[in-house]
């Protein structure tokens, strides 16, 4: 078979960077950059160089690292736009002319003919100075078909070395997509891209049917970020392309897609839902239980590709909707076997926790597990007392009585803040001192300052891991809770 | 024009609450069955009856509410299921059969006459006893279609009413999904369901093409939340077929679209993605100076659909990518007029501390005003001294040395935690007695307890709203920070 091989266009760094909101720094942009040339990104448009002074300093860092992809600078048609865009040492820019007689007439306030001019104008002075010229049809999918494509034929005349189709309000829908992009590619000879955005949930679909319209080339951002709605995620449309449109392929080491994404919601701080496909914490998670138990006889019944695919592992979540197979295989792992009897009761338990709303931690699975199969463990650490002082003059000091084994033992810690000082007066004791604090996360907290705030920690003892939680109004006295009660379990086994 | 009137089969309470880690109580269920009934849904699934105890409790109370919408309960095709449906007094079930023979063979370890055999057996069953039957085949996408169409046709001889095909792992593309949906079409005439899963992406999209195809009815959850990547999002369904279908409609109420996104999300804490279109936080905000620019000449512009369509409002955001127009309206919105050179530099000075990586809030942009138009104004609050004590056996207690206008003010709170404390101490103070706190956000903290916090709040006093941040490594001093920064701000004004 013939794989048509297509070209990624990433706007991470600039499409993605509008967010509102978001900024990065000069740093953050280079290690993103360095890991998208490092994944086989073909183009990276490493942001707008009219932007700011720090802007420019961003993109001439990661034009002078000598990528294998072609680093490129949005640009309007503006002389003072490419001027700046030449002083970063690019290769080629993204140069954005707006074709819909809305965006010519209201926000240009010229005609079609000066437009063109304008063009036209830009694309010499690019080609003038040893620019690729990737000319974008802003707002092309409302824009008259035949004006559009006299806009891009004049700049191929002209010298521009691709052409991109840009559906700016994310409007095309898969059909329209298709035929927009087969009617283009009838007269236009040089590569065409599909820039699409993702205002009613579209733009990967879009993407898909622009590439079976002739399109050979995708922009796309990582975990979908950008203005609105954002852009065509990255991480959908190439796994798309890899599992769903077998003539099509793409350079991308489809392993490395989880590494970036976390890369990227890191340095932005745009977080990834949940439900998020490919990249998101339940992608592949299974509760329920009709669907652990079909993943447990074959994963494929509930997986559509190995977790592995994109770099991730597959787990199972405890929980309301889980059956027995999917709690007896959990029970295995953490070195229990129970009788059936035994099992439905933990089951039953389980369900019962889960129908007051709460999430089931490992900590919650153990405790209702100990109690039903009688395993009476005491608590080798108990917490008696726990005092912090903090303040805006004072370093935040947290002094704890705890009996470890019934022996008491009184410490103190200072920290950053005072979670930070509770969880190292408790660390200091020696019995923990190969406990290691591997994950500390505390949901949003949104509403009042009296809102319950739940913190969720891993734990690591050697290769043991383990989840706990403590809900509390109070964030410390919630940190030290779960991080008690995760210790005591790690100390059990 | 005809409408073709598309039915809404919603199971947010069903595949929804299988989202792992997500259970709802009773009253949650019952407020989000009302919400849904109220804005329009057709067919509500209120859960899976086998589930638990506390699970047939939550559906019967739904089913007694007498809504217009029709109620439903999961069930295998077992009796055991379907009496726990009968049971909960619903009007049907989703019978849910799985017909691939990867699911026949591996999962269920029958023959595929078996499974037909089950099925018609559970429709029976269903009849007999008087409920109506949507009769859902699972994987159906990975089905051979000629036994799938059989299976369909056998269900529908023994009285089921609606058969809905379920792409369960996401694997349709928008033109497989329309292929399928028009031959099923061509010999059932029931109506025909589909059900779509996100895992590339692909849901909402495939949904549509499965309307084109003959379908007329769609299962969705809102916010698209469900097993591993969700299911198709209501809201970018309906809001699609609104504006993109224009020969098909709903039954919803699109206005209140928002209100129950951010019901569903409130009560499973599934966050939504900023850029989650329509109802992200984002979806309808601007910030690069070329999008902010065309939204003011004519909001079409940038935008596919008004805010208030769905329930939502427009904002613009201050950051490294606006331009002088969009901060110029945003200027002249908090008062202040000022000259080009002015307007210049406030405009580079916001780009600066962007360039560091920060978000820029309303505060952030009062301070930079007021130094380029050396508005000298003193702040009239002074945090002098803030202590607070807290522990697992003390009441969370702070005390705060507060200067205002010149007057030494102390005072103490007590509050559920330490930093509902430090707020209470704070806002006792007379002048502030009228300030009212409207929200408090952390964003979620991850990585380690030393990590900075970024509190971000919304003050009001009168008709005046203003946002302000603090940012320290202690959750406390960070909370007291940005209420006094906003205070001074409110005071100003």
């Amino acid at each position: 078979m013939i794989f048509l091989n297509i070209k990624v266009f990433d706007t991470t760094l600039r499409d993605g960077e509008q967010t509102p909101g978001v900024s990065l720094t000069q740093q953050e942009k280079l290690r993103i950059a360095t890991k998208l040339d490092e994944i086989g990104i073909d183009y990276i448009e490493a942001g707008s160089a009219i932007t700011s002074k720090g802007e420019r300093k961003s993109i001439k860092g990661i034009a002078q690292q000598g990528f294998n992809a072609e680093i490129l600078s949005f640009s309007r048609p503006l002389s003072v736009d490419i001027d700046y865009c030449l002083e970063c040492d690019v290769d080629g820019v993204n140069l954005v002319v707006p074709t819909s007689d809305l965006h010519i007439s209201d926000k240009l306030k010229i005609t079609r003919d000066e437009l063109i001019q304008l063009s036209n104008n830009a694309v010499d002075y690019c080609k003038d100075h040893g620019l690729i010229v990737e000319l974008s049809a802003e707002d092309a999918s409302r824009s008259d078909t035949d004006f559009l494509k006299s806009v891009y034929l004049s700049a191929i005349n002209h010298g521009a070395d691709r052409i991109c189709v840009c559906d700016t309000v994310g409007i095309l829908t898969p059909d329209s997509s298709f035929e927009l992009f087969d009617k283009l590619n009838e007269d236009i000879n040089v590569p065409i891209a599909a820039h699409c955005h993702n205002d009613f949930g579209l733009a990967v679909a879009n993407t898909l049917s622009a590439l079976k319209g002739g399109a050979t080339e995708f922009h796309s951002t990582i975990n979908g970020i950008g203005e609105r709605a954002g852009n065509t995620s990255f991480e959908e449309c190439v796994v798309s392309i890899d599992r769903l449109l077998t003539n099509f392929s793409t350079n991308v080491n489809i392993h490395e897609i989880y590494d970036i994404s976390k890369l990227v919601a890191r340095s932005t701080g745009v977080y990834i839902q949940p439900n998020k496909a490919i990249v998101g914490e339940n992608a592949f998670a299974h509760e329920s239980g009709i669907h652990s138990d079909g993943i447990i006889k074959n994963s494929a019944t509930y997986e559509p590709m190995t977790p592995e695919l994109v770099g991730r592992k597959r787990k199972f979540v405890i929980g309301k909707h889980m059956g027995t197979h999917g709690l007896e295989n959990r029970l295995k792992e953490i070195g229990l076997s129970v009788n059936k009897t035994q099992l439905q009761q933990i089951c039953n338990d389980i369900k019962e926790l889960a129908d007051k709303g709460k999430t089931v931690t490992d900590v919650d699975l153990h405790v209702i597990a100990d109690n039903v199969l009688e395993i009476n463990h005491e608590d080798r650490i108990k917490l008696d007392e726990l005092t912090i002082v903090s303040g805006n003059k004072i370093m935040p000091t947290a002094s704890v009585k705890i009996t470890f084994d019934d022996e008491e033992i009184l410490n103190a810690g200072v920290g950053l803040g005072p979670v930070d000082a509770a969880i190292n007066a408790v660390k200091t004791v020696d019995a923990f001192s190969d406990v290691e604090l591997i994950e500390y996360h505390v949901d949003a907290i949104t509403g009042g300052t009296d809102a319950f705030i739940d913190v969720i920690i891993k734990l690591q003892k050697g290769d043991k891991v383990v989840s706990a939680r403590g809900t509390e109004p109070d964030i410390i006295n919630a940190s030290v809770k779960a991080y008690i009660s995760g210790v005591n379990r790690l100390l059990r086994d």
